[in-house]
């Protein structure tokens, strides 16, 4: 071959950035069954677009849920073995009214492509999959054993990617984990991930009556499902804003005083963080910091609510059914049965007179993960960085929670190491999604450098 | 004329019962402007029915939103003028999977009509031209000057009517108003109501952040509008049921001990009040009895709540809005607009840290009434009802709200005579709103008789 990897990566640098948004037009919102054939149609392009990449063995693994797709190059026996993670599923759009241009029409605007998908990771996977194409261009082949596992299910809890790790065990059995379903602290400070948070969801149902009734003949005599529902909510935190579930907090295993260090250490513009979220204050369990709470606290967030008559003007009706969305985010040792457990004896004792209440556990509960700081490609990656960035990397914690983590190091004995470029106000899960082109431009050099510093050198 | 006007609704009876099916087949539903033109229609085919009756002036008014019907049928200087008043237009339908046949699709199951707006109330508009139709069919014309009005915003507050009843004062000069949105205490028991509570209804806004945000990644350390919601509606009311409102109670008349007993005169079966509605318990005002706080208490009514995720499985978002609808039934001497501005108050004062929230008034306030017991159409009304039931009428009170009852009174100074034939368990406002087909029957009858007693003898 007469090109090196980063003459590829210069050379295709304009149909790399037509291929996001390529990706981006597809709908793939995972938690819609009216998007299903969306998602089959994006596993199918992802899965072609590996096979454009030269891997050779790419398949599209069928599910009862979103397919998931595999891909393996295997170049050496003696060449350690990655297996690269990602999802290619995106949130719901809604609301679309909040967007300023379509959530499914890429739309670029100073240096920012604003899509549903863009950062929560359709970027960063393109980026593992350019990233590994340009080295085979330039040698033929990567310079590792580099295997492919992008799900379509991350944004409703990974419920079968358990399943598929497990039937495919030999597949897909490596060293490491690269997980590009990660982010950098800033666009000039690289950041290296040590903790995910796990998670654990419950839709509460309360009910009152038989039915919705006339305000006016019952409003002053009868149970009010939404009033009922709003003082049960209530009860979920108190008024320093901890947890109030009994038992929530006894397993958790408090931060060391290093590691409040290791915390502080990293900058925090508190200042700019209130202004750019629109915040008056911020808000949350007393006697940590902002960053503490984020990175290694539990919480309880309600993510949704609803009862009654939601439209134009008023409906003098006393609402019979409320209904109550809450995800959990654990930090070790909490157990998501345990956690949903105490949810559910919490509703039981504090449901008001008159109503009774149900929790129904959502799908996708994980387990909080610490990754290994003593992993050889966890150094590698750190070196990466510090290469590609010009600034060493911050170690810092993730809030957010990636199941495959914990179905990695479970299932294939395998810790990952998150690498990815996502910025962390680039509103993944909200309106105006983006992702900063020039992190798409450089990880795509990050995963090939990756890579090669990877290999172990040929004994002659 | 070889007819009485017995026999003419005799004869007619299969006409007026197919009648009555046309009518609730048309989806007048005020609150939903994608109904607007069924509101329309339906205003015409009343029209078109008070003309089919015979009446000599039948107008479709038009307002800023729907029209108002307009019939006047002059017989005598010398006789008094009644105006009869009801409502043509509807509740929504949802939730319609609530349903056991579809809500404009009339259903007859076991005596009853099931259908929006068979009780509530196109059955007791019909009653009402019915029997004047009759008496004509009898003798050329009614017994007295008969005036109609019939509007289609009564389910929406009937923002327009006051201006229309202003601009029309002359046509609409009348002596008393029977209205046809009443009912009757049960089957076998007839009843005269002497109260109507008034109402005030706002949307409460609330906003925490710029946009949703990611669960995960700030979930810790950012309000959340719907737990903040949640607080803020659980301050509405304290432990004991009562407003917490400052000020709410203030203007509040209480009832004489005269009052009281007069209310606990009316039979009420608590336990099966209890059954027929699914509760396991009743709610209310701590201190007055279910029957005292429905008829006689000002409430505070939780209509509707959202925020947030809402669909199927989880989204992990933490929620930048949520909306609360508040209606509150009132009672002599308080004022809507005096309560708009206690709510505002309210919020401002128990709103989270965080958090803001605006306070906007919903159309459709109106003052409470209590009716004139020595009015002479009161008498002649309690003496039909004796003679209709075989039961002489109990005393009751409303804790329903008749905007058009204040309006009379304001602009035609004019007293209300509640003269309708609904049952109180009858799913007004609710899924399977039902009328009894014999109440329907009968309550034709009940429009003849009363305006036959209420002629003047003649001078020989």
């Amino acid at each position: 071959m007469s090109t090196t990897w980063r003459d590829a990566l210069e050379t295709n640098e304009a149909r790399h950035r037509a291929e996001l948004d390529e990706l981006l037009r597809l709908p793939s919102v995972s938690t819609d069954p009216t998007h299903a054939d969306d998602v089959a149609a994006t596993a199918e392009w992802v899965a072609d677009r590996l096979r454009r990449a030269g891997v050779p063995e790419v398949e599209v693994v069928a599910t009862a849920g979103h397919p998931v797709v595999l891909g393996r190059w295997r170049v050496a026996g003696n060449q350690p073995t990655v297996l690269i993670y990602g999802h290619y599923d995106v949130q719901p759009e809604e609301p679309v009214a909040l967007w300023d241009s379509p959530p499914f029409e890429p739309a670029e605007r100073d240096g920012r492509l604003y899509a549903r998908g863009s950062s929560d990771m359709k970027g960063n996977l393109l980026t593992a999959v350019q990233g590994v194409e340009a080295l085979a261009a330039a040698s033929g082949a990567p310079p590792v054993n580099v295997t492919f596992i992008f799900e379509g299910e991350e944004e409703i809890g990974s419920p079968h990617l358990t399943e598929v790790v497990r039937s495919r065990r030999d597949f897909l059995a490596c060293d490491a984990v690269l997980s590009a379903d990660g982010g950098q602290h800033g666009p000039d400070q690289p950041s290296l991930n040590v903790a995910l948070k796990g998670l654990a969801g419950v839709q509460v149902n309360l009910r009152t009556a038989g039915s919705d009734l006339h305000s006016g003949m019952y409003g002053a005599t009868v149970p009010n499902a939404v009033q009922a529902m709003a003082r049960l909510a209530a009860t979920l935190h108190d008024a320093d804003g901890r947890v109030a579930v009994a038992g929530f907090y006894d397993p958790v295993v408090d931060l060391t005083a290093e590691e409040r260090a290791e915390i502080a250490a990293v900058p925090f513009d508190e200042a700019a963080f209130q202004a750019n979220l629109g915040l008056s204050e911020l808000w949350g369990e007393a006697g940590w910091t902002p960053r503490e709470r984020q990175w290694a606290r539990p919480t309880l967030d309600l993510n949704g609510i609803w009862g009654g008559f939601q439209g134009e003007g008023n409906k003098t009706v006393t609402p019979s059914e409320a209904h109550l969305k809450i995800t959990c985010r654990l930090v070790p040792d909490q157990e998501p049965d345990g956690i949903v457990a105490q949810i559910r004896d919490h509703v039981a004792r504090h449901c008001p007179p008159g109503a009774t209440a149900e929790v129904i556990p959502i799908e996708g509960s994980a387990r909080p993960v610490v990754l290994d700081r003593a992993d050889p490609v966890h150094h590698a990656a750190g070196e990466t960085l510090t290469e590609l960035f010009g600034a060493e990397p911050v170690i810092v914690r993730s809030g957010g929670t990636i199941p495959a983590t914990a179905i990695f190091q479970e299932e294939l004995g395998a810790g990952t190491i998150m690498f990815g470029w996502s910025m962390p106000d680039s509103g993944a899960h909200a309106p105006n999604e983006w992702y900063r082109l020039d992190d798409f431009r450089r990880g795509r050099y990050g995963y090939a450098m990756l890579l090669e510093r990877l290999r172990r050198p040929e004994l002659s």
